[in-house]
């Protein structure tokens, strides 16, 4: 099995390769460029590659669809970015900012096709599984989006709908990335959904620590501590606090105006209620079920260590 | 073979009968019933199923990629109204006008998802093939939406390029949607390709004659004449006028600030270069090559029919 740093060196090369045209087509071609270079962890498409080559396969197979997978997450930021009117992604303009909201939504839509004809690439045996899990999954992901969209506008959200909305949102992708790289490796129904649910619950356990480093995160990180908290964003800790006892002390700190004092108030709470120590909790149990299932997966011992070795390192990330 | 009519009405009984999800997710679903609802000819999917039954293959087995189809033709409707910041499609509110463009924006990426899962319906031995096509003329759309918008901030555009744009935003779709119901129905390659350059060119001929019927239509029809001139659009007929020796005259025509002068100066340029038997002459020019298409395919002579008289129809029509 090759190092994290290996396989997101193998993406970045790739993405470098891909060969977009350019020329009249610069319009619309460049800022999918752009979009793909700025980077992020890779982290999709690594568990793609990392997948195919634990259960033995020749990992190039399933670097077509591990590209596919980074070039749909991309898609997904880019409209994200113009429905949320965010001009900052990465450290860096966003398309949408950098190229317009038309730009933004038609680069978009191209990217979306062509991870669509990167998962056509698969081996022909493969390809109607791989095809069938990349295009239910895209469409949960727009559900998942939908549902925190329709969350803004309601004061009732409870948490398990808020882990459904974040599993469709987010996990799921992440279940894909790894169950492609499984059928693509021949791996039986049985193991590619264990696989599916080991890279779901690790989107799970990301999304709660989060939530937690919001509040909790060192701000010598870089990022600004209780951003969500301002925004009266629904997170794990939120909608928490909001079904516990201390509810109407919550909802008193969120009505504060001032900023610092509005943090200083909901983070009395959350403190008060050991959010910490329960969104701690809940990521541990979402990583060991994501270890539970990589154990009970048909794929050699050694294999299983760099699985392990993520799912501790995501829950243990301190950004 | 089915008659237009009954085509169509096949095509929407299987429209209301998508059964789309409700619920918890109707904020992503209502507006793409809304949208599909809205009719239209249902032209595309006509294509699909036309041709599929020319080939003697029942056309059930077409009717998923027809849907697909008719749905991937919507989505980028509900795209470029966002893109035009347009209201009014088909007489009704766009999507975006009735429920945002956050909305338009995410059932859009939606319906282009679900086309494709309409699209992995085809049978297994013709699924590759019909995938294929249809993912590589969803990239060329888009292509042809790019170069549109390009256009209307250059001064250089030419006639060969403006068939190159209408080509790419509009007819490969209706190429791409005969040459699936042919794949479906299990014809020779040569003979799906000669169903998608009849489609195709009856597409370029389409086109053509909607920019002359902004200048000779009969307004009695409900068409307002003159709309592309006074929006300055790229056409047929005005890229024919300024690579013609009218240039200047043309530039001056167009230059006159008052509406209605505009609209009568222009057109005597037109009348004065003969541009309404040149566009005639073109439109047949595109839908004898259409018909021509259909005379080499492996179909029966009976089944040719409906292919001459839809092309015959769609050159001769005043709407």
């Amino acid at each position: 099995m090759l190092t994290s740093k290996e396989y997101s060196d193998y993406i970045n090369g790739a993405i470098k390769s891909l060969n977009l045209p350019g020329g009249k087509l610069a319009g619309l071609y460049s800022p999918i460029s752009y979009a793909l270079a700025t980077g992020g962890k890779r982290l999709r498409p690594m568990l793609t590659l990392m997948t195919c080559e634990a259960f033995g396969h020749p990992v190039e197979e399933a670097l077509p669809m591990a590209l596919g997978i980074e070039i749909f997450h991309n898609f997904t930021l880019l409209h994200d970015d113009v429905m949320d009117n965010s001009d900052i992604r990465r450290g860096r303009p966003s398309v949408m900012a950098k190229y317009g909201v038309n730009t933004a939504i038609l680069s978009g839509d191209t990217m979306l096709s062509l991870a669509t004809g990167l998962m056509l690439k698969a081996p022909a045996a493969t390809m109607p599984a791989v095809m069938e899990c990349f295009n239910s999954t895209a469409i949960e992901v727009y559900e998942g989006q939908q549902l925190d969209i329709d969350f803004e506008n309601r004061n009732d959200v409870s948490l398990s709908e808020y882990l459904e909305m974040i599993r469709l949102k987010t996990s799921v992708l992440l279940g894909c990335a790894a169950k492609i790289g499984a059928i693509i490796a021949g791996a039986s129904d049985n193991d590619a959904d264990l696989l599916y649910r080991y890279a779901e619950c690790l989107g799970l356990a990301f999304q709660i620590q989060d939530d937690m480093l919001d509040v909790y995160g060192n701000p010598e990180f870089g990022k600004p501590i209780g951003g969500d908290i301002l925004n009266d964003k629904k997170t794990f800790l939120m909608l928490s606090a909001m079904s516990s006892p201390k509810a109407a002390e919550m909802r008193a700190a969120m009505a504060q105006s001032d900023k610092s004092s509005k943090i200083k108030a909901v983070t009395e709470v959350y403190d008060a209620l050991n959010m910490r120590q329960l969104c701690s909790e809940a990521v541990e149990r979402y990583s060991l079920e994501a270890i539970s299932a990589i154990e009970k997966a048909n794929i050699p011992e050694e294999n299983k260590v760099c699985f392990r070795k993520l799912a501790y390192s995501l829950s243990e990330r301190q950004v």
